[in-house]
C-alpha cells in the first residue's frame, strides 16, 4: 500500500493524469500554470484553480480575513498572469467548519471584492459546504488570451537569459518573522511591514504578464514552488538546463536582514522559499536588456536577468563562481510537513 | 457573534454575494445553477462548481473509490444539464489526508475518466493540498450553449405546468439503507440496486437538458435539493407561486417498497430527499404532452407533469386533494447536521 504522503504532490499529479486523453479542443492541458481551451473564438479560454488551507497556507491568526481573501484570489491571478491572459471570472469554493464567525467570511469576501476589483475580475458563483476542520478557498480562475500568444513552460531554448520580476525571498522572510515572535521583534519596523505584505498580500504580476504575451515572449512561469523548482518546470518541459547567478538574484534589503537575524542565507530564501508570485521568463539574450526596460516603462516593474538556458538538463547554481546542482527542492505540502506552499 | 450555522446555506450565500457589481460580459452571475459568460463568441461560456466531502456528501465506507468519481462529476454534469448546456472541460481539485492509500484516488480518478469520457468532458486542470481529516473534491465544469438558448430559473409563467423527468425519492431511499444495515437486510435484492445505484451514481440528464433549451423551453433547474426546495428556486426568481399534485410524483417501485419498510412516506422522499439529479422544467400547458412525447423519442428520458405554475407565491402542495403550504425544507448541511446535500 502506497501513501500519498510518500509521492508527494507532483509526482501524484503525475500518476493521477497519466495518459489521459487528447481532445481537439484543449490546446494545453494538465501541466502548465493554466489550462489553454479553444472555445471557437479568436480569443482562447484560460483556466485555473488553486487552493488555500487552513494552518497548509494561512493561519487564521496571522493574517486577517480581509487579506485571506485577497492572498486567495491573487495566487490565481498570478497563474492567470503567468499565461500572459486577461483576468475575467472567478468561482469560489467556501469549505466552512459551522462554528465559524460569520465575520470572518465577511472579510474574506471583502477582500476578495477589493482584488477582483482591482483586476477587473467578475466573481460569477461558487458553493459553500461545510468541513468541520478547517477553513478551505478553492477558486477557479478564468481569463481570456490571444491564441498562440499566451507565455508557455515549454519553449525555452539555449542561449535564452532567464529573467525574474520584482524581488525573491520576501515571502520566505515573512513567513520567517510570522512564524517566530521573537524573530519578529528583533527586526527594524519599515523591514517587517515589507516582508509580511509580501507573504499576506502578494501582487499577482498580471499587467506584466500579458504585456510580454504581447510583445513575443513566449516562455514563463510564476515563482510560486520556489525559484528552483520552478525553472526546473521550465526545463523539463523545454528539455533545456540552466545557469542560475545565486549573485544576480534580486533580494531586497529588508529581506536579506531578516534572513541575517534568522541566522538564514537570503539567496536560499530567494531560491526555495517560493510564495513570491513573481514571474519567471526566458527571452533571447540580444532581446533581454531592452525588453526590461520597456517592460519597465509600460508597466512599472523591473526585470533581472538571473542566468542563461543551457543544452543538456544540468540544473546548475553558480555561487561565488562555482557551479553545484540546483534541485529541484521547491516545497511540497503532502510530501514536507511545511507550512510554505503557494 | 453570528455563527454561520445559523445562517445555512443559502442565506450565507445571499450575505456574502449581496451587491456585487455587474458586468457586461456577466450574462448570469451567482443565483442560478450555473454562471452564463459572455466570452466573444457566438456561444457563451456556461460554468459551475460543486463540492463533495468526505462524511457530508460521501463515506468512504459506503461507496466506492470509482464511484465517489464517477458521482463527484455527475453532480456537475447534473448543473450544466440544468442550463441545457454542452459540458466541456472539467478542473478538479483535490484534498487528501497524507496518509490516504493512493489506491483510493487511483479508484477515484478512474470513475472521473469513465464519467468525463462518457459525457465527452476534458480533464484539464486541477490541483491537490492536503487536508489531514478528509477527503474533499472540488470540480469545476465548463459548459458551453447557445446564447439566449439557455435554460433559467426566472422564466416560468402562471399556467405553465411543471414537469420533471425520470423519477424522485429514489436516491433518498438508497441513502436509507446505506444508513441503515438492518433495513438494508430486508429489502429485496432488485429493489436495493436500483435505490442503491441512483444513490450512488446518478445519472445527470445532458442531453435531455440540451434538448429542452434548444427547443424553446426557457426555465429548468436540477433536483439537487429536493423537490420542494427547488421549484422554491424557481418560483422565487420567477415571481410565481406553484401547485404541486402529490398524486402525480413520479415514484419508482423500489423507492416505494424501501419507503414503506423504513416506515417513511414516498411522497416525503420524492419532495424532500434531493440528490435525484433529475430536471425540473415549466412548458406552457398546451405544448406540455406533445414536448414530453418528443423529448422520450429524442433521448429516451420519460417527463411527467406534476403541478402547475400560479399567480402569487404561495407554494402550495395538494395531497389527496387537500392543499397544505409546502416549505422549502430542503436539505441545508451547514443549517442541519444531516448527510444528504448534493
Amino acid at each position: 500500500m502506497t501513501k500519498i504522503a510518500e509521492l508527494g504532490e507532483f509526482g501524484l499529479i503525475a500518476r493521477l493524469t497519466a495518459g489521459l486523453p487528447p481532445s481537439p479542443d484543449v490546446i494545453a492541458g494538465v501541466g502548465d500554470d493554466a489550462a489553454i481551451l479553444d472555445i471557437g473564438s479568436n480569443d482562447v479560454l484560460v483556466a485555473t484553480c488553486d487552493v488555500q488551507v487552513e494552518d497548509t497556507h494561512f493561519r487564521l491568526r496571522g493574517i486577517t480575513p480581509h487579506d485571506i481573501g485577497r492572498r486567495a484570489l491573487a495566487v490565481n491571478l498570478s497563474d492567470i498572469a503567468a499565461m500572459g491572459a486577461r483576468p475575467r471570472f472567478a468561482l469560489i469554493s467556501l469549505l466552512v467548519p459551522p462554528t465559524l464567525d460569520v465575520a470572518v467570511l465577511d472579510g474574506i469576501y471583502a477582500g476578495l471584492r477589493e482584488e477582483a476589483a482591482q483586476f477587473d475580475v467578475a466573481l460569477v458563483g461558487g458553493n459553500i459546504a461545510r468541513n468541520a476542520e478547517r477553513l478551505i478557498i478553492d477558486i477557479t480562475l478564468l481569463g481570456t488570451g490571444m491564441r498562440n500568444r499566451l507565455l508557455r513552460r515549454n519553449s525555452a531554448k539555449p542561449g535564452d537569459m532567464v529573467m525574474v520580476t520584482g524581488s525573491l525571498g520576501s515571502a520566505a522572510a515573512g513567513l520567517l518573522v510570522l512564524e517566530d515572535e521573537q524573530l519578529a521583534a528583533k527586526v527594524a519596523p519599515e523591514n517587517l511591514v515589507g516582508v509580511l505584505a509580501a507573504q499576506r498580500t502578494p501582487t499577482p504580476r498580471v499587467a506584466a504578464g500579458q504585456w510580454l504575451a504581447q510583445h513575443a515572449v513566449t516562455t514563463g512561469i510564476d515563482v510560486s514552488d520556489g525559484l528552483a523548482a520552478d525553472i526546473s518546470h521550465i526545463c523539463e518541459a523545454s528539455g533545456v538546463g540552466v545557469q542560475i547567478e545565486a549573485e544576480s538574484l534580486p533580494i531586497q534589503p529588508e529581506t536579506a536582514s531578516v534572513a541575517a537575524l534568522a541566522g538564514q542565507d537570503p539567496q536560499n530564501l530567494a531560491l526555495f522559499g517560493g510564495e513570491d508570485y513573481e514571474l519567471l521568463f526566458t527571452v533571447s539574450t540580444d532581446r533581454a536588456h531592452a525588453l526590461a526596460r520597456e517592460l519597465f516603462d509600460a508597466t512599472g516593474v523591473k526585470a533581472t536577468a538571473i542566468g542563461t538556458i543551457c543544452m543538456g538538463s544540468a540544473i546548475t547554481l553558480f555561487r561565488e563562481g562555482k557551479p553545484s546542482p540546483l534541485l529541484s527542492t521547491g516545497w511540497d505540502h503532502l510530501r514536507l510537513n511545511n507550512e510554505m506552499q503557494g
